[in-house]
C-alpha cells in the first residue's frame, strides 16, 4: 500500500493550532513570544510527545521532535508564529504537516537510512525583525545584535525570552553544524496567485526572492502655498512623487515578471495643506528572484533617485533598510518534489518565492526546498487566507514522499 | 508741513509688541486667546488709551480705537495673532501703523469729514479656524458654528474666550451695519518676493486670492509586496502620486502666474514598507485671484481626479475643506493708495495678494483696500520675516495719506 497522510488528523491539528490566538475578525495573532505563542508552543511539545516522538526546545527556543536518533538529517517544518491578524495556514501548515509525516512514518514503522526531525524556527515573521530561530539554527544570528532586537512597542526579545525563562543572548549557541543537516523542506502556502490562476495544486519553489529595501529622503523648502509661485518651489512631494512613478516604469521596463517596486511608505512634512513640503520620507522596496536583476534594478534606481532630485532642486538622502540576496533552492530537493508530484499525478510548476522563508536562511548552509500548495486568491497575511482540504492534503502528502526519497527509506 | 509718521515710535510700538510671545527661535507665538495674545490686547488697550484714543472691545473681541465720534467710519488695522514660531510683522504692522496714524492725525488736529477707527480683529490666523472677528464684524460669523470652532489641542473657543471672561457665543451682536462702514485699509508685509524682486517699495492690492481646498482619499486593495505582481496591484499611491504630477502640470499649462497648486498632506495607509497601500489621503490645494480662473482649474481637477483613480483601479471620493471665492480690492480705494505713493515718489505696483487677510472678509461688505510693503526673501509665517525700516516708514506714510485721503481731511 501506498503510503499517505491522514488528512482528518491533519485538519484537527491546524484547527486546534488555529483556535490559539484567534482574533475578532476570524484571523489570528500570534507574534513571537506573545500569550498566544507560548500557548501554542505549549501545545505544539504536548503533540509532539503524544506522537511518540521526542521533543527539544533549543537555546533560541526552536522547537524539534524526532523519533529516530543520529544524522545528518532531513528537517521538515516552518514556523508557528503569525503576523498580527494573519491566516491560520501561514507557517502552521508546514509545521502540522511535518508532524504528521512523521507520525506516519513512526506507525508505519519504516527504518529510514538517515533521520526525519521536525523543527519549528523562532520569529519568522519579525515581531523583532525575523528569522531569529534559523539565523540562530544556521550560525547568522550575531550575539551583538540581540541586545537591540525590539518589537514595535519597544520591548527587547531579552526581556520577552526572559519573561518565558530563555536567555535570547544564548541563542547562538542553538547553532547546528551544517554537515548534520542534509537536507530542510518546507510546505508552505504560495501566499500568491500563480498556482490557483494556473489550476496547479504543488508548486515547486526554484528560488526566494531577494530584497533591497531603501529609506529615502528628499529635502527641499517650506514655503507658503500662496505666496510662493509653482516655479519657484523646492517641493520634496514634487521629487517623492515623480520617484514613484518613474520607478516603476524602471522596474515594468527593465525588471522581469518576477521584479517588483512597492513604496508602502510616504510621510510629508511639515504636512500643512497651506504649505510646500520641505520633506518626504520613503521606503522602496525591490524584490527580484536573479541576483543579477536585483542589483541591476538597485544600481538604476539609484541613479533614477539621483536624476530626480536633481530635476526637481532637492537634495535626497538614501539608507539600505534591507539587503537580502537571492536564494537558489537546491536543484536536488527541487527534483525530488517535483518526482512526488508526479507519483502523486499532480499537476505541478516551478516557480518562484516572492516572501521570505526560513527556508532562505537554511539554505545558505544546506540544501533546502520548498513546496507551495494554492491560496485562494492570493490572500496571505489575513483573515481571508485559505486554503482548500485537497490543497492540504495533496501538499502535505508531497511532503511525505519528498522526506522518504530524501531519507532512503520509501 | 507735509504729515509723516514718526518711524521711530513706530519702530518701539513693534519691538514691544513682538517680544510679546516671543520664542527661543527668535520668532513670536501669539495664537488667539492663548496667553499671550491677552498679553498683546492689554498692552494694545493700554497704547490707545495712552495716545488719547478711546478704546473699545466688541462681543468678538475685536479692539477698536478712536478719537472722533460720528460716522460713517473710515477702519485702518489688522490683527494681532500670529501663527506659532511666527514672525513679529504679520498683522502686527497693519494694527500698530494705524495706531500711529491715528496718533498723528490727533496730534495735528485735524479735522476729518470721516473719524478714522482703528481694528484689531480677533483669530485672523486661525488658532480656532480663522477671521473669528473679521466674519463676526461683518455678519459672516454663524451662530450655529461658534461652539464648533476649537484649536488643534481640541480646546473649543466657547471655553478659550470664558476663560478671558467673554462670551464667545456672543460674537454676532459684534456685527457692524455695512453702512456705517466707509472704507477699510489694512497695511500688511507681502509675505512674498514680488516687491523686492521688482524693486518695488509699494504694493497696491488689486485683490485676495480665493482658495478651493479638497480632501481626496484614494482607495484601492492592500496585497503582499512579494507575492502580488505590480500589474496586478490596486496601488493607491500611484492614484495619488500621479494625481500630484498630474495636477502640477494642468495648473501650469491651463493657469495664470498667479495660479497655485499645493499638495501640503499626504498620509498613505497601512504604511508598512512591505504592504501595497490600500488608501491615500492628500489634501489639494487650488488658489486663483479670478474667480473664473479658479472655477475652471476646479472643473478640471476634478474630471482630472476622477481620470486618475479610474485609470489605476481605485475608487475615490472628495470632500471640500475651503471653498473661499476672491475678492476684489474697491478700485476707489487702489486708486487713493496709488495715488498717495505717487505722491512720496515711491516705486509702486499692483499686485494680487495670494495669503488670506482680513480685507477679503470686510471687501465683501464694504469698499476695502491693502498695502503691501516688501517681505525679505518673501519669507513669512517664520522668524526670518523681516521688512526694513525704510519700507516700515514708506508703508505708513501711505497708509496715513490713504486714510486722511479717504476721511477727506487732507
Amino acid at each position: 500500500m501506498d503510503m499517505r497522510i491522514d488528512l482528518q488528523r491533519l485538519k484537527q491539528d491546524l484547527t486546534a493550532l488555529g483556535s490559539i490566538g484567534r482574533t475578532a475578525e476570524g484571523g489570528v495573532s500570534r507574534p513571537s513570544w506573545s500569550e498566544a505563542d507560548l500557548q501554542a508552543r505549549r501545545w505544539l511539545l504536548d503533540r509532539i510527545t503524544a506522537a511518540g516522538l521526542k521533543p527539544r526546545v533549543d537555546a533560541a527556543g526552536n522547537i524539534f521532535g524526532r523519533w529516530q536518533s543520529g544524522g545528518p538529517v532531513i528537517l521538515a517544518g516552518s514556523h508557528l508564529d503569525s503576523v498580527p491578524n494573519g491566516g491560520m495556514f501561514d507557517g502552521a501548515l508546514g509545521v502540522l504537516a511535518g508532524l504528521e509525516c512523521l507520525r506516519r512514518i513512526k506507525e508505519e514503522g519504516i527504518r529510514l537510512r538517515h533521520p526525519v526531525e521536525l523543527v519549528a524556527f523562532t520569529d519568522e515573521e519579525g515581531a523583532f525583525g525575523g528569522f531569529f530561530g534559523s539565523y540562530a539554527f544556521t550560525g547568522a544570528l550575531k550575539a551583538d545584535d540581540i541586545p537591540n532586537l525590539k518589537d514595535s512597542r519597544g520591548t527587547r526579545i531579552v526581556d520577552a525570552m526572559t519573561t518565558c525563562g530563555m536567555e535570547a543572548l544564548q541563542a547562538p549557541t542553538a547553532q547546528r553544524d551544517p554537515t548534520e543537516i542534509r537536507a530542510y523542506v518546507e510546505l508552505h502556502i504560495e501566499q500568491g496567485p500563480v498556482l490557483e490562476a494556473q489550476r496547479a495544486s504543488i508548486g515547486v519553489v526554484e528560488a526566494i526572492v531577494g530584497i533591497r529595501r531603501l529609506g529615502i529622503t528628499f529635502r527641499g523648502r517650506a514655503d507658503h502655498a500662496g505666496t510662493t509661485s509653482m516655479t519657484d518651489r523646492r517641493d520634496a512631494l514634487l521629487g517623492a512623487t515623480d520617484l514613484v512613478q518613474q520607478g516603476r516604469e524602471l522596474v515594468l521596463t527593465e525588471g522581469t515578471p518576477a521584479s517588483r517596486l512597492t513604496v508602502g511608505v510616504m510621510q510629508v512634512q511639515p504636512g500643512a495643506a497651506n504649505i510646500v513640503p520641505s520633506e518626504v520620507y520613503l521606503t522602496y522596496e525591490l524584490r527580484e528572484v536573479s541576483g543579477d536583476m536585483l542589483r541591476s534594478l538597485a544600481d538604476r534606481s539609484s541613479a533614477l533617485i539621483a536624476k530626480v532630485a536633481a530635476a526637481w532642486g532637492l537634495t535626497v538622502s538614501v539608507v539600505t533598510i534591507l539587503d537580502i540576496e537571492p536564494v537558489p533552492m537546491a536543484e536536488d530537493v527541487q527534483a525530488r518534489i517535483a518526482t512526488a508530484a508526479e507519483e502523486l499525478g499532480l499537476k505541478h510548476m516551478r516557480l518562484p518565492a516572492m516572501a521570505g522563508h526560513d527556508a532562505q536562511v537554511v539554505g545558505r548552509v544546506a540544501k533546502a526546498g520548498m513546496i507551495f500548495v494554492p491560496s485562494k486568491d492570493g490572500r496571505s497575511h489575513s483573515p481571508a487566507e485559505w486554503t482548500s482540504d485537497d490543497d492540504i492534503e495533496r501538499g502535505a502528502n508531497v511532503l511525505l514522499l519528498t522526506l522518504l526519497n530524501l531519507a532512503g527509506g520509501k
